[in-house]
């Protein structure tokens, strides 16, 4: 997994609510696997999500794309990587892939450079923040993130 | 609103648990609603999604893409409008707007030709008939769809 | 329907995503259909539960209990009927009852005492206000509820 | 917390879009983790909801009683507390307390008797099994649940 060496990682594990008619997690769902990895991201850099709503400094998604290669399952444990780059001067734009987690007894050996884990969903986020006017700008925490 | 003319419609009003710590309309939350806007048009068309789950048929999101333009808060009435086009030989591509409903005075006057109506957010989703293998084909329901 | 005739209602449609593994909707949602029914209760009453959180007045669930008689499926309409009583001096108790909409052709014959309506789930719900330190006090609101 | 020895536990972290307006976990979320948990529990004693759902053995919940005590915020880490007892012949009871997890700097030296624990929530939930046709009986799996 060296590509993924500097990518921030959340791990989760399918909850059967999240299962719809199907039998298969509903493909809203991953909308919300990838926001907590987001906001975990933004943990990890310094930035606090909600305290930041409560200073109205809201931050937003203008614009977010997912690609569906496999569905996820009851039981699956999976992580999702994350990763920042800026677009333009007020935006940035998050890459995410959700894959399976290695399995338990090839972790070990293949830590690295595993052929085995399975890329389930990609998503690309362009995210932006605003004042309480809905206007967008550079807040100070955007430093911390890139 | 010509241009909607022969967009299939569905009705919502904001739910207050729907809402997030930015006391807005969570981003994931337009998923289920474009999602229940696609299943009400296939109903329209003749088409239960949960029959044909239970016959194994799958429709399946493969890419979802979606501009989020202005922000719903608790209590906005909204329509989603809905259309389908073929992409390629197997795929059908559903286009899908959210717009605030006409406001209750206006809605006899302006019935087809409203700039007062408000974009909320569009979406473009990639859908896909799968057998239990998870491979693609083409159902019967497709003709009924286009 | 005599029992309802002064029961505050709000009537909903089953959406696909609300269903589980199972096929039928998830326990938790019905926690949803109740909050929303209190919430247009509210508003009914001239009470706007997020204008309320603005004003940093909360009003918070206590206590919940709920009666599942019957599981809702795909495509299912029905209505929440909703009425409030006080429950000493700082406690509103909210008795919610979720039944099965008419059949269409038995509307108009048999509006008001109709057998044929199943009743799905029973809500119990304790609510109460608290101000931002959490403690419990009696809102202006309440007045106005009851 | 001698008294959760032989308690099943998971573990959970708030996740923001399960906030709402208020900034706190909505009352609805909390019946998400008890079933989470539920589900955990009933793996540990290798019983696989997903797998009696495709055999159409249905575990389903007749009745659900919440106490919210302390409200769960963004960032927060919890355990949910699990045990089950008969109730009758027919029905199982599942008794769920939702605790803070330890302070990490406690966690060593307090282990198993810590005070600083907070009591968020706590459930009790009536479990049944039903067939296809929605009729209970008492399936094999409940001989290792309890």
């Amino acid at each position: 997994m060296d590509k993924y060496r500097h990518w921030h990682q959340t791990s989760f594990k399918v909850r059967d609510y999240e299962c719809d008619l199907q039998g298969r997690v509903n493909n809203s769902v991953y909308g919300n696997y990838f926001e907590h990895s987001r906001h975990e991201f933004l943990l990890f850099k310094g930035i606090d999500f909600a305290e930041l709503c409560e200073q109205k400094i809201h931050l937003v998604v203008r614009h977010l794309e997912i690609d569906y290669l496999k569905s996820l399952s009851s039981r699956d444990e999976f992580t999702v990587f994350t990763k920042v780059e800026p677009q333009g001067r007020l935006k940035v734009l998050f890459h995410q892939h959700l894959l399976s987690n290695l399995p338990a007894d090839e972790h070990d050996l293949k830590e690295q450079n595993n052929p085995s884990r399975i890329l389930y969903a990609k998503a690309i986020v362009t995210g932006v923040a605003v004042n309480e006017k809905g206007k967008p700008f550079i807040p100070d925490v955007f430093q911390k993130m890139i």
